[in-house]
């Protein structure tokens, strides 16, 4: 492996496989054509054509269409042509800053191809001779996605109804047993998008990356389940098994790239392909 | 002006003016087409068609490239038909850690729009309320490119000779007069990169960003004419100024703007554009 195969791997996709899906004229998704054939039968609620799908125009308003779509998602579920829903509403724009045309259930995301938003932290100790320890979570082994794998002291997926920093101190809480003090000395960073096809659809993720430098005392405790444990790895040793494997969980690997691309942890000059990671970090989510 | 103004300034290029230039079949360059008619005044050495220009397969090595596009060069010079030459070789590559397919003069690069690099360095101060002050350069009044406006404490373009932390030691000390062991503490973190046209074609630049954190005792003090004079300026005022207006040099608005996102200087949630902020600093610089 390479930090280049890594980014590879996060922006696998094909453009061939989806139709754009619009919503009040706006381009928001693309949906694979056999999902675009399963939503066909609901002519009221989806209008779909060889080429497109749209929500039916007479869902005007953006509570409508939430309702709408999530009846019509539902019923695919209950059918097996869906995911299972997730009980977390997301935001439905065309850009974060964008106004939300609707929601929609985190688990269908994927399915209509819809961009997302993330947070990761990056919770790292400065040892007095300057080297750097990152917090490193080992994901439980009872999660659907990448079990057992490396992940970041503290991420989520960012609900319709959380600001960033409220969804942070949240997760900061659950994952871990963070107070909201120590969780404010977070600062943001920048993000990372990538775009990959998986088992339902298309991921279009954008994650907002924040670094929290901790005190030597703090100890994460996770109180959600979702983290096994935490380790205290020096940051060259865990991103050269970043570089070398695949034990971190697949955008993940994103997250701890970028973090050593901005605290000089690889060198330009020999590192194979500086210039592109530092691009390939930040794909568009637009279709070519 | 707003930072994604900034961006689009240093993105501002137009397609249909160029053709591609290849050197021994590798894609390195884009001739505007008014130029690739004067190269093909010189057929032994350009083989220009319509759509296309390449260095002449008869010269096979990367020295012969370079006697042979210099001669050209010059004699386009002494006619009016190229810029002037500056007296410093650049590395003609497809990827910065590519090997050389042959050397041009730094004059001439954005006539045959090959990718160029540089080292852009933020020097700063952290107050001991955490607060940073940057280290902005003036520009002289006597530089041909933004006289006048501010410049980043250390930058330079790069030279074929040299490495990138060989020509930050040698600019370091020309602009700022600082000595190798205070120029060590520069950390890279990245690169911004953009593609403009200009008076002679088009600039493709990738700028290899450092982090300098530097003593409260340390005074930077130009030597080689190239700065005015320096001013230690509050980050949040820097930042703010460079958004609004265009005080700085072109592309030192988008290594300002970077630092402030690595930093954590701008906040996710009330930045406009945010997201696509981080992307446009990073142009990919392929034509279409």
């Amino acid at each position: 492996m390479t930090f280049q195969d890594h980014i590879k791997r996060c922006n696998a996709w094909t453009p061939h496989l989806y139709r754009p899906l619009s919503v009040a004229g706006h381009p928001v998704g693309m949906v694979r054509h056999d999902h675009a054939e399963a939503l066909s039968a609901f002519p009221d609620i989806f209008t779909v054509t060889s080429d497109t799908v749209r929500i039916a125009a007479t869902h005007k308003t953006p509570a409508q269409r939430t309702q709408a779509a999530a009846q019509v998602l539902d019923t695919l579920t209950a059918q097996g042509k869906a995911p299972r829903s997730r009980h977390e509403l997301y935001a439905v724009r065309t850009a974060f800053h964008n106004p939300d045309l609707m929601q929609i259930d985190r688990g269908y995301v994927a399915m209509l191809g819809l961009l997302a938003w993330g947070i990761h932290v990056n919770g790292y100790v400065r040892q007095p001779d300057g080297r750097i320890m990152i917090w490193t979570g080992i994901r439980s082994a009872s999660k659907t996605l990448d079990p057992g794998k490396l992940d970041s002291m503290i991420a989520g997926g960012q609900p319709a109804s959380l600001s960033l920093l409220e969804n942070l101190r949240k997760e900061a809480a659950e994952e871990a047993g963070m107070s909201a003090d120590i969780a404010a000395a977070a600062r943001p960073v920048g993000t990372v998008s990538y775009m990959m096809d998986n088992a339902w659809g298309i991921r279009r993720d954008t994650l907002f990356c924040f670094d929290l430098e901790l005190p030597a005392s703090f100890v994460p405790r996770n109180t959600d389940g979702e983290v096994e444990r935490f380790e205290l790895i020096p940051a060259e040793e865990l991103i050269e098994q970043v570089r070398r494997s695949q034990d971190a969980k697949f955008n993940v690997a994103l997250v701890i790239l970028d973090f050593a691309l901005r605290h000089g942890l690889l060198d330009p000059e020999k590192e194979p392909d500086y210039e592109s990671l530092v691009r390939g970090l930040r794909a568009p989510l637009s279709a070519p």
